[in-house]
């Protein structure tokens, strides 16, 4: 499909002004380099006009001009994805929802939190925990907005436990691409009310729809956190303990996966030690629970798997601040493996979890086919990893073509091991091909037929998972 | 919309009879009479064939001549839906999916089991619970099968601490209306990758895409399982207590409420005395955990918030014995109150949890100003009411008067408290009117350009949930 947007004029920013502070209309000069790029800046364009906007209202006016003029409009957060999805491809107006970042109401009956698109992470788990509450998606970027999470499906450490972003969004308030306002879902815990068009948003990369709002699910704060790093001799050695502990009735809330030369990219990054990094490979665990007891028996028992199993060692971390050392390392590993590198790019691979050792071997034979650093890791307990392909001293086209074969190779290596191209970073506009190459032609075209049931002038966020 | 379709005649029948073994094409006399209503019964229309598939391959050959042909198909499985959803209300082919009952694959390292549509629930929890694991979507009706589970997103008692039908499905095998086959998720835990089909097909009530198999999510078994029968003064009481419950940090698996009169139903019904029977409100609840000391600390304190909060007793019921007395009179309730009167109608509504106490004041004061008796029970934990509307010895005309006038307000009423139509029987043929008023014309809009997204024809079950 193709469509003809019509260039942004001289009236259409008059008109932006008319809707918004003038001071939050931004053009030309005045856009920040920012707005032109995500957090892996692979993919640059800047838009014609950003508009930082602060209410639903003021988003309904703006999508009904850009419906009635065919403009396309790109919303964004914080812009800290990694596929471009935020990305002004087609040029137009950016949609900043940062400043909608109001707390709008704590129910704690329902144990529901209310907020606003651009709330971040951060904040939100701040705030419920000073309620004694827990909003348990927890992505490695706490900066992200609470909106860019939900439209990407954001998992985060403990899925395991807990589940994905999905999992915790109850409600949503949607301005559609021609400026109607839609609810979805609400603070009702069970829906059988028609097609489930609130799980068609959450993931949909703001492509369908731009919430304004969102209920999320909260849960009683557990009490105690108990995180144990394993040392094993091998990556395989640790990846196949994996299933063993999922299937011993006592589910971690985080099961993480970390190479050596990772950490020692996260001690330099931090300029501090981890707890050990004497061996090749790590497990990451964390058991949460309301007493101390009951976390111990957890994990006293998979402490023992883990042994038998070959682990040459366990380091309980029971104190807060030894648990915050070793997780903000581990939170810091994206930025630790960028500053160790000139260029990256990464592949979001998930796979069934007892398939993740057979990944992990694959991207050690790719590294040295095409002689390329990867460094990866990520989230053992649920078969996602983060593997990053690295260009350090190429140049640009020996790392375009490298970068190229690589992620041919990985992306059909997931296929065949009944993989998807992305388990919580999305498909944006980097990865269409892939996903394109992996679905098939019917699912892509169901995806571009939901498209177009939501959006038939194809003007919010153009050029993103299917089209 | 208005769709034409090509009558069923006898070419259609010899073609149906070329594809599947003849004995499995039922036309005319020999389409039993299960095959024209559901459970309630209260929508009836022959199909003009029945056809009893037994693969994939039969499903998409048959879809495919219905679509070039443009025959209308109704899928159906056990038929134990509430609201029609399975009738063949356009006549046409009625394809039966209770042949396809393999259980395809237990996958113990990624704790997943593939089975097909016809599998029944009764089958899955017995055949994973001699594995050690689990399956915990458990709805009262045991004999429904999977796909009807999927096909309604169907929740069940033990929603509050484990979700429902939708938080265990990773993957879906589909067979289009047009007679494409795509799969959807698989065994992956988390998936980024493009609109969620998956999560669009669960709760889409066979009008999307026909499930041919299914790949579900399991868990270890939890090898305790303690129930508590609390007694209330009234239901008042019982009902304010539950977000209490559900804030204490010792989240119960079921929290269910029942009033004496249908208990007294069930008495009847089963031939069987429940343990109590004296006070006017009930709270069941369940506690799992993998040891005894777990469990108990968990109830105990339970027990403590519901006598602190009035409950006037509390009997415990720690032997599988006493157990399944309780439960599978709580699982004869439905069957019960049918009993119990000529004809009924149901609505399934949910609302937020803290409003469910006025929701079922409200069914006592249109109990009185209608004079219709109305029994109810459902699950408090989640805010899903079952409310039935009983005939008993009115005129038909009286009845439908009635049923109309009660049903009107008792789902207005549910909006206002910021609910749904349904909790988890769906929408079907019978709830259609209450959705459209409920949602309003954007919302049926969207549903409808999905629906056509899917199935521009209109051939698979038409005339439900929004066309």
């Amino acid at each position: 499909m193709s469509f003809t947007y019509k260039p942004v004029d001289a009236r259409d920013i008059e008109y932006l002004k008319s809707v918004c502070d003038p001071e939050r209309v931004m053009t030309g000069e005045s856009i920040h380099e920012d707005y032109s790029h995500d957090e892996l800046a692979g993919i640059h364009r800047y838009p014609d006009v950003v508009v930082e906007v602060e209410s639903r209202e003021e988003v309904a006016e703006i999508m009904k001009y850009a419906w009635k003029n065919s403009i396309p409009v790109t919303p964004r957060g914080q812009g800290t994805g990694l596929v471009g999805a935020a990305v002004p491809v087609q040029g137009g107006i950016l949609l900043s929802l940062v400043r909608m970042n109001k707390i709008l109401e704590l129910d704690e009956d329902n144990l529901t939190l209310t907020v606003e698109p651009g709330v971040l992470l951060m904040e939100i788990s701040k705030y419920v925990e000073s309620h004694d509450l827990f909003y348990p998606p927890d992505p490695g970027e706490k900066s992200a907005t609470i909106g860019g999470n939900i439209n990407t499906n954001a998992g985060g450490m403990r899925a395991v436990k807990y589940g994905v972003t999905r999992d915790f969004v109850r409600g949503l308030e949607v301005v559609l691409p021609n400026g109607e306002v839609v609810k979805m879902g609400g603070k009702i815990v069970k829906d059988s009310s028609g097609y489930s068009l609130k799980d068609l948003i959450i993931g949909s990369e703001g492509t369908l729809g731009i919430v304004t709002a969102a209920t999320l699910r909260l849960l009683p704060l557990p009490r105690i956190a108990i995180s144990l790093l394993i040392p094993f001799p091998t990556m395989e050695t640790a990846i196949e303990t994996v299933p063993k502990i999922i299937k011993s009735k006592n589910i971690p809330t985080a099961i993480e996966y970390m190479e050596r030369r990772v950490i020692l990219n996260a001690e330099d990054y931090l300029g501090k030690k981890f707890p050990d990094a004497t061996s090749d490979a790590y497990l990451l665990l964390t058991f949460d629970g309301n007493t101390r007891e009951e976390v111990e028996k957890q994990y006293e028992k998979v402490a023992h798997i883990c042994l038998d199993a070959g682990a040459l060692d366990v380091f309980i971390s029971d104190t807060e601040e030894r648990q915050d050392s070793i997780w903000s390392a581990r939170g810091a590993f994206l930025e630790a493996i960028k500053a160790s590198t000139t260029e990256m790019d990464e592949c979001d691979v998930v796979v069934p979890r007892k398939n993740i050792a057979s990944f992990i071997r694959y991207t050690r034979q790719i590294e040295k086919e095409l002689d390329i650093r990867i460094a990866s890791f990520g989230h053992a307990g649920d078969g996602n990893l983060h593997v990053y392909l690295l260009k350090d001293e190429m140049d640009d086209e020996t790392y375009r073509k490298k970068l190229t074969a690589a992620f041919d190779r990985l992306y059909q290596k997931g296929e065949e091991l009944g993989g998807h191209v992305s388990g919580e970073h999305g498909i944006g506009y980097a990865k269409r091909e892939y996903l394109k190459k992996t679905a098939g032609d019917t699912y892509m075209q169901l995806l571009r037929n939901i498209k177009t049931a939501f959006d038939p002038k194809n003007i919010l966020n153009p050029e993103k998972i299917c089209c």
